[in-house]
């Protein structure tokens, strides 16, 4: 029997599922890590054995074609060396952004806003993707946990400095952290994952400080959507961690649909594509 | 003979100078980096090579205070490693950016600006020395030649997804570096003192992209000094490798004056303060 397989890797982990020609899902697999620009001989490792767990449950049969959607995919020449450990006869990768926008629209035409640890913004029309952002938190990332963790961050140093008004939420901040130092060497160690640690606290809180970070945040979501849709009146599905508070607090300025699948149906939506 | 040493250490290199009673410089040595905040260990074994090569070039004597300055001495727990690796009998560990100003501003009031691979501003007033921001790339270092070369890599990012013009120093940028992929990738590697290898082209362009960047930059400082001068009209002082030409770009907002000394002289004059 043939089989089509899908993989979504991410920074906190790996799915696998194993499908057939009709698209039903015969097995399931899971590992660590999967982002192959941050650490690719992990990721391959994690892919591989989530793809093994998923096939095994499967009960066996060869794979057609594999779909995957990975953290990193994007940087430069990340997906060649993971092709060389891939032992599928056909391997199509796209970043996870790519098979999350696959799964959540299916055929329709819409924009995707994608905000977890990072984030990313996509538009579909007629099957075609154009994504923007999604370049890490160094460089982008705007909106995203990561990004909305960090900034609160640097908010409570510039409160500390007397750029802007020290406030509860920014003060306890200093306090649990160490002070200005403590926020210093934290910001000196911190992966992405680590600053979006503190995002759920801001989205959800009334403070003057939070608010305003949202506000910025808010303000560049509405920004990359304006940019996708440009004339059109696309429906908006936002993914994510923080997907749903975020669809929540802009629910008065786009028509938001709930998503009609997993990343992970879109990368197998990719497999069948690639085969 | 009772001896001063004088240390200024940051992310490019160390400096010593060892100076009799009176302030004569009788000797001077150098090494590799010291910031202890992101590699202690280096840090100590540079600063202490670069100050015996100072001592052995004075002729020797005892030192009886050694004054430091070091780039990353505001991390929590840094100063109080670093004492333990030091042995003179008096040793007075601050900021680079405290040294400078000391060094900078002699016995005067004024304010200084330090934009060099990161950035930090100071306020003296009667020998109290105020200073803000030098938090690190990450959290602040706004207008530091490390932001001015991240702004500008996320610029020409912003500019490949369309939210602004793309102009030829963005992509001139994505050529050399290898398009958006190559950008990210070379963001997920780089320090503080990658990102600022961009900022002299950036300093010095008509390009519009490269003035926008400049515009924000200049506008940070004007912040930061307008904060540290608050009702005052102090002068201001432009120290680091980018001063020079941010004291020309902006000479008509502030009344600017030539540093009196160096971070080194600085440091000298901390040392003869702690003994």
């Amino acid at each position: 029997m043939q089989l089509f397989l899908g993989i979504d890797g991410g920074g906190t982990g790996c799915r696998a599922a194993v499908a057939d020609v009709a698209g039903h899902v015969l097995g399931r697999g899971a590992a660590g890590p999967a982002n192959i620009a941050s650490d690719p001989d992990k990721a391959a490792e994690n892919i591989l054995a989530a793809a093994g767990e998923a096939l095994a449950a499967a009960g066996g049969g060869a794979v057609a074609a594999a779909g995957l959607g990975l953290a990193g995919a994007n940087a430069a020449g990340a997906t060649e060396r993971l092709r060389e450990a891939l032992p599928w006869p056909r391997v199509a990768v796209v970043t996870d952004g790519i098979t999350a926008v696959k799964g959540a629209l299916g055929p329709d035409d819409g924009v995707v806003v994608a905000l977890g640890t990072g984030s990313v913004f996509a538009v579909q029309r007629a099957g075609m993707i154009r994504q923007i952002g999604g370049r890490g938190l160094v460089l982008g990332d705007e909106a995203s946990g990561a990004w909305i963790g960090r900034t609160v961050l640097a908010r409570a140093l510039r409160a500390v400095d007397g750029f802007s008004d020290m406030t509860p939420l920014l003060a306890g901040l200093l306090d649990e952290m160490g002070g200005p130092d403590g926020i210093v060497a934290f910001s000196l160690r911190a992966r992405p994952a680590d600053f979006a640690t503190l995002a759920p606290r801001v989205v959800t809180s009334g403070d003057p400080a939070a608010v305003a970070v949202m506000m910025q945040a808010e303000a560049d979501v509405a920004e990359a959507v304006a940019l996708l849709r440009a004339s059109d009146d696309l429906p908006v599905v936002f993914l994510g961690g923080l997907g749903t508070a975020f669809a929540k607090r802009m629910a008065e300025r786009f028509a938001i649909c709930a998503a009609r699948g997993t990343a992970l149906d879109g990368a197998l939506l990719l497999a069948r594509e690639a085969a």
